[in-house]
């Protein structure tokens, strides 16, 4: 780095009360974004910084070392600091947001039960010891499951413990089903627009892959049942609760005639409950899933800790039909043989706990509150954009009105530190769309409130005619 | 169960100083393992069973309690207790050997360094709370893989942190290594015999599997340059530091020469060095792994610490070619996302402490010691039986001689509790072998020692012609 040194250019405010290195470690992390320091570019030796910027060595040294703790840059022994070079750029859960982040749906972790569930850590291994740490069974804990079984009996699904398997989260019970029931070539329909990793996950099966939309009225019957004349699933990919990212809830009657359908056409149903117990919603009862419905034992429920509780616990269940049960099994060992013992004896503990019902109500008020909020914004701006009400979850499903596109409206939100997650990567090819996914799951409501008011600047700003850009409008109007 | 209600004959035994709920344990335990008590079977209400045997209610609900722990049995909420429905029978790593396991490489929790680690635990909770429970990088935490890259630096591999990669056990990184390389119908070359977890993932890909025979000498070249000139494979599979279940290590000339042929033959290897750092070999230099040699980058490098450190963890590295680092990340994020950030985290903080180095002296040591007894043991039972001498790991494969079947030799040892892994599991579609692992990672010195004297007896007993039952011995001779 010769003459082009950007770094020589860093100003800091030695007046301004905030640590230098803190100050650094922004302008550098700026820089990285950017790409004015590009992917692989190695940075000046700490000396050389020290001296362009007049500061100590070691507040040099700080600012690397967080930078260095978010993967932006690493220290290669014996050969320097360079520029990291695979950014995570199709991360939806993007790090670095400045005032706050809309796409990502990675829930605060300031709403974490620490305290308790470090107890419950702690409880395991003074009790357990090494047990703890040694292969727990393939199919997972059994008080762990027996647990699960009782939560959902309070949901109206009774089913053996037997047939509840843990995985490794949610996204691995999509994996397991794909890997069970999805041959090369085979057939699975999705909704339209639908969750990006469950994309991801049926491509590399080989699947051939059908969408069905979802509009106004959610889920397009009438298209399903015309592809099912011609092609035959072996399975349907739904979340029948707070849709990610429409947040549509199938009504009770549209998910009777699926599972008369799956009956009919002799397909299984993934049902990914991702939300789990997060369910808050404001107005309608609680809708029986699609599994409680099930008399036919067509339905795999997928459920997960990761919104509801900590995503770093990477636990899930996966509740299945029967026959599938030991076919899911052998799938979960070839996978990775069991999941952490240590985490699935905490979570039991820590289930078993008072603080586990205290922590729901919690976070449904905290979540509810941000919701409320979020809908008055939304409502304050029409007719600059139409929004779709999900009555509860972590986000709301946006159009920006006059022709405009969500992804250069991402564009500049991101610049502007407010990143948004456009429509287009919930759709399997599309490259512009006007819909936008706007959570509010991350940070905290003071940031949150902040970064509506960035948001309503930009979406003033954002006029009919210069960013109008839209290729394809793909499926149909929600 | 009315009249053949076998738990009335149950005798407990009460000058005996182990508890009354044990006994019953483990009489439950024993009716259940041999069916006596099937699968599904309803057992009588606690008043019954405390009744018939004259002992209190709460001694019954600790027996229950235990065999529901260990997923012998599951009470099913409102209508009863219940024997479990699907025991887990192609699980490797057995429970409930009554003397020594010496199927299982399960290494045996009393050797976990539970109490450090369990501060690095504290430590990451306590200082960075929240965060630590949230999600992780897809690619891993990045103190983390710069840890393991000094760590291969130390081995003769020089690697950037960005070709490393976090993944949930060894076991996830073939899964993810099949997913990316092998669509359906392409060929993968395995040794044989092999690890059996992999051939359940790269059958669930639907890929051809050519099987190439391990001899006295290692990996028979001549086949595997026969087989290159018909089928052209995308990946090869192994093991090349104590294969298991052979216990051989390559040389490094087979190294140089496997590597070659990667090179002309443009395939991948898929190298899985599942021992790591568990590696006491006695008399050899410790050889450098075909990844350190690789200087076409043709070798994707697994490494676990489930042997080394704790299954528990399901933590583990893949060391990738350049030109795989991305799509092996994106396979890691459609499997799990990301693997649990807080053990990822905690891990590190126990790897940057001085006990990791005393941790791995000490089972070094351990499992050393084991290794001179069992070899003291196979040298006495010449020539009953003949042993490839693994000169390091966890086990030794073993042959009967005089034509025995060590599927007959395995369940004779599994009544008298000693279970053995019969050779056949480690052939694709083979029923019979007269070779059989020899585990020795399990429990302790004391068991193991108690073990051998039962399985000493057995081998002695287990004559020519009582046992003589091969139907088909694949394979050429170890």
């Amino acid at each position: 780095m010769g003459k082009n040194n950007p770094i020589v250019g860093v100003q800091l405010d030695r007046s301004s009360g905030i640590p230098l290195y803190s100050q650094l470690y922004q302008s550098l992390k700026k820089m990285i974004q950017n790409q004015e320091l590009p992917p692989g570019q190695k940075l000046p030796p700490i000396r050389k910084i020290a001296g362009d910027l007049k500061i100590n060595n070691s507040t040099v040294v700080q600012a690397l070392e967080v930078l260095g703790r978010e993967g932006l840059v690493y220290k290669h022994v014996g050969r320097g600091t360079f520029v990291s070079t695979a950014l995570e750029s199709f991360n939806e859960e993007s790090s670095g947001a400045e005032i706050y982040d809309f796409s990502s749906l990675s829930p605060s972790p300031q709403l974490f039960p620490v305290r308790e569930f470090k107890a419950a850590l702690n409880h395991v291994l003074d009790y357990y010891g090494g047990e703890a740490l040694s292969y727990q069974s393939h199919k997972g804990y059994q008080p762990l499951r027996t647990k699960m079984a009782s939560f959902l009996h309070q949901e109206g699904i009774d089913v053996s413990p037997d047939f509840i398997q843990v995985i490794s989260g949610g996204q691995q019970g999509i994996d397991i089903a794909a890997k069970v029931l999805l041959a090369q070539g085979e057939t699975i329909f999705l909704e339209e627009p639908t969750y990006p990793g469950s994309l991801l996950t049926f491509q590399s099966r080989g699947a051939r892959i059908i969408h069905i939309p979802i509009n106004r009225s959610g889920l397009d019957f009438v298209e399903l049942e015309k592809r099912l004349l011609d092609f035959r699933p072996r399975l349907i990919y739904v979340m029948t609760k707070l849709q990610n990212p429409t947040g549509y809830s199938y009504t009770r009657e549209q998910k009777e005639r699926l599972l008369q359908l799956a009956y009919k056409y002799n397909f299984y149903i993934l049902e990914d409950d991702y939300l789990s117990l997060l369910d808050y919603r404001t107005y309608n009862q609680r809708e029986p899933s699609l599994k409680a419905l099930d008399r036919w034992d067509r339905v795999i429920l997928l459920k997960s800790f990761s919104k509801v509780l900590m995503p770093g616990l990477r636990l899930g269940f996966a509740v299945l039909p029967e026959e599938l049960q030991e076919k899911f099994l052998e799938g979960k060992y070839a996978t990775d043989i069991s999941s952490s013992g240590l985490l699935q004896m905490a979570l039991y503990f820590y289930l078993k706990d008072d603080s586990w019902e205290k922590h729901l109500d919690a976070i449904r008020e905290e979540f509810q509150a941000r919701y409320k909020l979020v809908k008055k914004f939304l409502e304050k701006l029409k007719p600059l954009l139409y929004y779709h009400d999900p009555r509860g979850g972590l986000f709301f499903w946006v159009r920006v009105n006059r022709g405009g596109s969500s992804e250069n409206l991402g564009r500049i939100s991101r610049k502007k530190g407010t990143p948004i997650a456009p429509g287009s990567s919930f759709f399997a090819g599309m490259q512009n769309s006007p819909w936008f996914r706007l959570s509010f799951a991350t940070g905290d409501k003071e940031n949150l409130e902040k970064g509506l008011l960035v948001l309503e600047e930009t979406l003033r700003e954002f006029q009919y005619g210069e960013n109008l850009n839209i290729e394809e409008e793909k499926g149909p109007i929600l």
